[in-house]
C-alpha cells in the first residue's frame, strides 16, 4: 500500500549493566526506524543533568559515534523516531524527546500518539500562565503532570485523567524511567530486557536488535515506574477492554514483532487464510506487495494451494528519501521502489495481494507494471476492508475525500486500478485473524467508530 | 552471506527521446545501486561540452534535482556506481565516469571490471609520455584507445587486443555511445529500449526502473556504437564461449535481473531445488538469508515438500551505512541488518539456505540469533560450493587465507558456525542450476581455474 | 587585546515601509557580528505567527537567502548575535531569540547583559510551576513579563522592577516591538529610522549598515513600545545617572558607533591624547594594535608629535574561525592575526598603543614579533588602567587570578611582555576621555566596584 | 576600489626540520588567503605517495584539522589559494595543486599567471595524443615537462623556453621542491626559510605569518631546485629587466610584503605623496578607503599636512562572502564592507585617496555614503593612472568596454561618482613611487604595452 505515516516509535533504557546506553537507544531505534523517518532524538540523564541530542532526517542521519558518546554512561535514556504527524511544521524545536527543567530537576519525554482534547488543555494551561515553546501535544502533557503533585506515579496518573487520545509514553526524571499507556490502549508499549537492565519500546523488534527479550505488553492505563529498586505497576482504570489499533497489524508494524501478545507475522498469514476462503479466484500464482503484505500472501497461496512467487521486487535502498523528477511524481516513486520479475509474471494469472488501500493510485501503477511485465490476469487481494474514515489518533490518513475506499465501490475501484477482480477481507473476519481476544480493537479507520469523541 | 563487494553498475543512454537524460540515468542507477555504494558520478554531453557530476556516497546522497538538471538535455551520457575495489584509495578522484580531452573533443568513460595486465599497460604507457591524473584502470584503457587511430571502433577494437582482464565499459564522445564487452564475458552488459532511445546497463533491473525494456545481451568481444543512425554492432574474437561470472547468478545480481538471457531469479530456484535433492534433511520449515537466498529457499522448500517459512527478517533501513559502536562490531552489524521472526522458529527444526559462505562469522552470528530465538535445530544448506580462491576480476573477496572454505572442512566449519548439520551445493549441480548452454561460465572463485592468467 | 567575549547584539524592527524585513535584519546583525561570534537568530512575525531561524555560527554562515525568504513581509522581527556567556553549553537550544507561547499568541526575545539574580527567579518560578526549557536568563525574564497582568508595559515594567543585572531587550508580540534597557544603563541600545520604519539596535552601526539613521539613545529603565501608532516612551525609575559599562568605549564597540551620544572613535582618540600625556616616550613612530586600539594611537600620535605608523598588519580573513595546529596555539593565533610591517618595523623606537591588558599573553608574542622584525625599543601604552576584577554583566572576562592585572605590578609585567616600558591610562583620565557627562559609568573591571550587590 | 581578482596564491615547502608540514602550509596560505578566495589545495609527498587535499572556498573552509593530519610528515609540498580566472567552471576539478603519475613517480604544480599560448600549445599535445584532464593552463605545463628529458631543471627549462605569459610555479617530484619564475617576472615568487626549511611563496607576508624569514626574491627566468643538498639556481634567459605587474603594488599585495626588493607599504606611502604634489585640493582631512589605500593617504597626508582621519571603518568579517538581497546588489554590497565614521566626517571637507578606479561604481556608492553622513565636499583622488586595457596576465580585469577609464574623461566621471574633485596620479610618477630600479615593470593595464604579443 502506499506509506501512510506513523506518528512514532519511543525508547526507553533503565541501565542496570556497563552497556553502552547511547548504542543501545541507537539500534533499538534503528529497528523501530518503519515508524517515523522524519525525526530522531535521544535524551539521557548524565550526572543529574540531561543530555539530548536531535535533529531531522533518518536514525542513521542523525546519529555519529561522536553524537552518541556522550550517553554511553546514561543510567535513565530515552529516544524518539519521529513522524511529524502535525505536517505542516518540520522544525527541530518539534522533535522529540522534549527536556523541560523544573523544580525537582529535568523532566524528558518522548511519546507517539495525538491528544484530541489538546487545544483545550493547552489554552486553559496558558489560562493560568504556562508559556509553550512548541506546538506538540508533549509538551501539554509534560505541563499537565508538573501542575500535580505527590510521587512521579500520582503526578502521571493525574494527568492521565485530564487527558483523551492516543499515547504510548516513556519519560525519565532523575533516577527513574516511566512507562505510560493510554486507557483505551490505542498505540503499543512493551517492556523488555537486556542484561538486568530495563527496557521501554513501541514493538518488541526492539529488543531483538539489541540482543535482548520481550517481557510482557504495557496495559491500557497502565504506568509502569523502574527505578534502581525494578519495575513498578501502576493501574489507572481502562476503558473496558482496550482499543489496540487494528492497523498495527494491518500495515504498521513489522512482521518480527509481538503486539499484545500476538505475532504480527502470524495475524497476516491468517489474513490472507481467511481471505483466500472469501475471496477465492482461480490462478497460477499468488504474490505480495512488499513487504507487509507478503505474510498475507503466505496464507492466501497456503489455504489456497496455489503457488506463491515473488511478482514484485523491492529496491533495498528505498528506505531513504530519493528524488522523483522534480514534481512528486507517484509513478516513478513506485517504480523505483518496485519492479517486476518478469520471468515469474510473463504468462501468468496473478493473485496479488496488498495489506490495504489508501489512495488508490500505487495499486494503479503496480496492477500496470504487472501487464506491462506479460501478466495475464492481476486479481487484487486486500488483506482488509476499505480505508473509509480518517485516524485521529496518530496516524497520517489522508482526509476522507482522498480516501478511496469512502466513496467508491469496489467495481468502480476494480476497474480504477485496472484489475481484473478486486476483494477485500471483511472487519470480522480481519479481527478474527488478529485474534486478540485480550484485547479490544479500534477499527475506526475501517467503520468510523472511534473509541472516545473527537472534538471539531 | 556477508556482503562481498562487487565493482560497480555501468549505465549508457543514447537520448533519441525528449527524455530528462538526468533522471533516467539517476533512476537506473538507483535501481543497480546494489553493485556498489561508494560513489556514483554521471557524465553527459551538453551542446559539445561535457558536463560530469561525481561524489562520494550513494546515488541517492550524490545527486539531487539541482545536480540532475544540467544533464536534462543530453544527446549522450553514461553513469557509473562504483565500488572501490582498489579499497584503500577513497578519494573523489578515482571516481567514475573519467573525463578526458583529447584531440577530437571529450571521452568519457564508466567501467565495471578489472584489468589484470593495468601495471604493465600503465608503465608502458609512462614509458610513452602519458601522465595519469588517477590510479584507475579506465584511465588506462581510455589513454590506449586515445593512441589508436581510425574510426571509433576500429580504436576501441585495438585497445581491446591490449587489455586482459574484465571489464564491461560504457563510453561517450560527441554524439556517440559506445558499449564494450570483454573478450571473456567475464561482468555482465546489456542492451535495453525506452520509447525511441537505447540504453546500456550492467543488469536488465535498470531498464524496469525507468520504464524500458530488455534488448539483448551484449556479446563476448562486441563492441557496440550508438548514434543517431541506431545501433551497430562490432565483434572482436571472443575467448571461447565466453567466462561469465558465476557468483552473479549466485549473489551480485538482482532477483529481477536476467543475465546472458537467463534469469537470476529462477536459477536460485533451481539452486535451492538441486540443493534439497543432494542435502536432503528432515526439517519443520525452510527459510532464506534474506534477500538473496531467499529464492534459493522457495527451491529448496518446493523439492524438499517442507514448507517455506520466513526466520529472518531484514531492516529496510539497512542499505545505508549504519554506525555499530565504534569498533566494527560485526555481531551488531549483523543483528541491526537481521531479526528472527520469534514466532516462526520458536521449537522448530530449520533448514537455513544461504547463497555462500565468505568469511564464516555472518553465519555463525545468525545460527546464534536463531538459537536465542528458540530455534530448535538449524541446517544449514548452502546454494553454492565453498569459496576457496580469490577473484581477480572485479569482486572483492578477501584474501585466500580468510576465506573459511579455503582451510576449513565442513565438519570444522559447521562446528564453528554452531549449526547441526552443512552441506554446500557442489559446482556442476550450480552450473546446472544457472544453466547458461548459451555461455561458458568462470567458476574460479571456487575452482581456482581463472579464465587467463593473472600477473604477480 | 586579546579577544573577550561578549554577551550579544541584538536587533529589533517595526517594518512600516515594504522593506525585506529580513534582508534588514541580516545586514544589521553582520554590522554587529564582533559583539558576538558562536550564534545568530531571527524572529518575526508573518501573518500573527512568529518564524523562527537561528542556529551556532556567524551571521553569515547562519543565514541565506533561503532562511531569510519568510521574513521578507514580516511587520515585526527582532535579531540577536550572541556569544555563550555561560560558556559551557554550545546548544542550538540556548542561542536566541527565545519563542514562547502564551495566552495572547506569541513573545519572542533578544538579549544582551546577565542577570545576576537569575537562579534565585528561575527557582521561585519553578516553585510556582514553571517548566524552562533552556539555561538562559531570558526565559527567565519572559516568564516573569508572562505572569504579570495588565498593558504590555505594565508587565514589562512589573518585570523590570524583579530583575537586577543587565539588559538590553527587544521583544515582540503580535503587532508590537518592545525595547528595553535596566535602570543601571549597562549595556547599550538605540532607536534608529530607516525611511518610515524603526529599528531598535544595541549599536549605531547597524543603522549606518541599511542606510538609515540613529535617533537616540534608549535610557536606563526605559521600556519603549513601537506600534502602528509610533514610539512610545515608559520610564522605570533609572539607578542614578546611570552606569554604563566604559569597556564599550575601550574595546567592545565598533569605531563607527555613538554608544549615549558620545562617538567611539573620538573617545578612543581621547585617550590617547590623556595617555600621551601621562605616560610620554622619547621614540620614533606611534602604531596600534588593530582595531580597537587604532584611535588611541591616532592621538596619542597627535598629541606626542611622533609620527603615527603602521606596524601592524591584520589578516581580512580572521574574522573567521580559524585552526591554529590542533592543540589552541595562542601564539600561532597572534600570528595567524597580526603580522608586521617590517620596513616600518626595523630599527625603530616604537610606542605600541594597546586598548587593554587581560592575560598578557598576546601583548607578550606581539612585543616578540615586532623585536624579531627589528624594532629598536618597543614601549607599550595601554588606553585603560589594568583589568583586575571579573564582569558580571555580560563581558567574558577570565576569572581573577587569569587577569594579569590583579596580581602582577606594572613593572613585573613590563618584564613578562618583554617590553622596554609599560604604562596605563589611569581611571579618572578614561573616565575624562569618554567624557560622558550625561551617564554614569560602570568602571568595576578596573576598580571592583560594581553597581549592585552580586550573589555568590 | 572594487575587487578586482587575482589568479591565486601559490607555497612551496622543504621540510628540514619536525615541522608539521600541514601547519606551515595552511598557515602561509591563510596569509595569502587575499589572492585568492574561491579555492585552496595542498598536495604533499608522504612516503614517495602524493596525498592531495582541495576544494572550493576559503582556506580555513577547505582545511580542519583532520584533513590537515596526513600531511604532517610531509618533507616536500606544495599549496594554493585560488581565483578561477576562467571564470565560467568553478568545478573541484579544476583546483589546484593538479597532480599527475608518470614514470618517475608524481609530479604535483601549484600556478599563479596566465599562458597565453596555452591553445596552441594544449592543441599541439592533443595532436601528440595527449588526454586532458582540466582546462587549466598548468596541465599544459606539466605536460610540456614530462615530455622533455634529463634532469628536472633541464626538463623546467625546455618548458619555459615552449611558454608565453606569466607563471610563478611551486612543483614537488619526489624529494623535490621546484620554484619557477616566467622571464618576464610578471608574477611575483620569493624564497624564505623558517628553521632550517625552505619554502617559496608568492608574497612575502607568507613567511611572517609562520614565524619565518624572506631570503630573496626569485629572478625573472629563475628555475630553484630545493632538494636535501640545499638550493640550487638556474637561469634561463630573462626578458630584459623583467616587466613586473605594477598592479600588486597598486592594490594586489598586502601592505607588508615585499616585493622585488620594495616595500609594497613604503611605495603606497610615495605614491600618496606624490598624488598630494600634482592634485593638491585645499580641505579638512585625507582618509583612505580601506585597506589598500590607506598607506597612500597618509602619504598624501603627510605631503599635504592636512591631518589623516578615518572616515570609513570596514566590517572585520567582510572576508567572507556574504549574501546581499537575492540579486547581486552593489549598494548593499558596499554598505555591508564600509561604513562612515559619522562624527570625522561631518561637516568636512574630505580628500578621499583610492588606490583604483575600474568600474566607478563603489567610488559612486562611497561618495554617496560619505555625502550622506555630512561630508562638506569629497575630493577623490586615485593613487594611480585610469585602468583602460585588460590584463592578459592573471588579473581579472573586465572587458574594456565596462572600464570606465577607458571610455570617460575625468570630469565625465568626476561627474559620474558626484565628486566634488577627481585627479589621477600619472603612470611615471607610479613608477616613481615603485621605485623598482632593479626591475622592468608591466603597465600594460594603464597603457596597453602588453610585454608580449596576444593571441586573439
Amino acid at each position: 500500500m502506499e506509506k501512510l505515516k506513523e506518528a512514532c516509535a519511543v525508547f526507553g533504557l533503565f541501565n542496570n549493566d556497563d552497556f553502552d546506553a547511547g548504542q543501545i537507544a541507537y539500534q533499538s531505534l534503528f529497528a523501530m526506524q518503519h515508524r517515523g523517518q522524519d525525526g530522531a532524538g535521544i535524551a539521557g540523564a548524565v550526572q543529574n543533568e540531561v543530555v539530548i541530542h536531535k535533529d531531522l532526517g533518518l536514525v542513521s542521519e542523525v546519529f555519529s559515534d561522536d553524537s552518541l558518546r556522550p550517553f554511553s554512561n546514561s543510567r535513565v535514556l530515552i529516544g524518539h523516531a519521529r513522524y511529524a504527524t502535525g505536517g505542516t511544521s518540520r522544525s527541530v524545536i518539534d522533535t522529540q524527546p522534549l527536556v523541560l527543567h523544573g523544580l525537582g530537576g529535568f523532566m524528558a519525554m518522548a511519546h507517539n500518539g495525538t491528544i484530541v482534547n489538546n487545544q483545550q488543555l493547552r489554552m486553559s494551561l496558558q489560562k493560568e500562565g504556562v508559556l509553550f515553546h512548541t506546538n506538540t501535544d508533549n509538551e501539554t502533557m509534560m505541563h499537565l503532570i508538573n501542575h500535580h503533585s505527590g510521587s512521579i506515579e500520582e503526578k502521571v496518573a493525574a494527568m492521565v485523567k485530564q487527558v483523551r487520545g492516543s499515547y504510548a509514553l516513556a519519560l525519565i526524571i532523575p533516577g527513574c524511567l516511566i512507562g505510560v499507556r493510554d486507557p483505551w490502549g490505542i498505540r503499543p508499549l512493551c517492556l523488555g530486557k537486556v542484561g538486568d537492565s530495563f527496557m521501554l519500546a513501541s514493538e518488541s523488534c526492539a529488543f531483538n536488535a539489541v540482543g535482548g527479550q520481550f517481557i510482557r505488553d504495557i496495559e491500557p492505563g497502565e504506568i509502569v515506574v523502574i527505578n534502581g529498586q525494578g519495575v513498578h505497576s501502576y493501574q489507572t482504570p481502562p476503558q473496558g477492554k482496550g482499543h489496540f489499533c487494528v492497523f498495527e497489524y494491518v500495515y504498521f508494524a513489522r512482521n518480527d514483532s509481538v503486539l499484545d501478545s500476538v505475532s504480527v507475522y502470524e495475524s497476516r498469514v491468517r489474513m490472507g487464510r481467511l481471505l483466500s476462503q472469501v475471496a477465492p479466484v482461480d490462478a497460477d500464482i499468488v504474490a505480495g506487495v512488499p513487504e507487509s503484505a507478503v505474510p498475507a500472501a503466505y496464507g492466501y497461496a497456503r489455504e489456497s494451494g496455489i503457488p506463491y512467487e515473488q511478482a514484485l521486487m523491492k529496491n533495498t535502498y528505498s528506505g531513504r528519501t530519493f528524488i522523483t523528477g522534480g514534481q512528486k511524481n507517484r509513478e516513478v516513486s513506485v517504480r523505483m521502489k518496485l519492479t517486476p520479475i518478469r520471468k515469474n509474471v510473463e504468462g501468468k494469472r496473478i493473485v496479488l495481494v496488498d495489506d490495504s488501500i489508501v489512495r488508490g493510485t500505487n495499486s494503479m501503477y503496480i496492477v500496470q507494471m504487472l501487464r506491462r511485465a506479460g501478466a495475464k490476469e492481476v486479481h487484487m487481494r486486500i488483506a482488509s476492508p476499505p480505508v473509509q474514515f480518517p485516524c485521529h489518533f496518530g496516524i497520517n490518513t489522508p482526509s476522507a475525500q482522498r480516501l478511496v475506499g469512502a466513496h467508491m465501490g469496489v467495481d468502480e475501484l476494480c476497474r480504477m486500478i485496472g484489475a481484473d477482480s478486486l476483494a477485500y477481507l471483511g472487519l470480522d473476519d480481519l479481527i478474527n485473524a488478529v485474534g486478540n481476544d485480550k484485547r479490544g480493537m479500534c477499527c475506526a479507520c475501517f467503520n468510523g467508530k472511534y473509541p472516545m469523541e473527537i472534538p471539531e
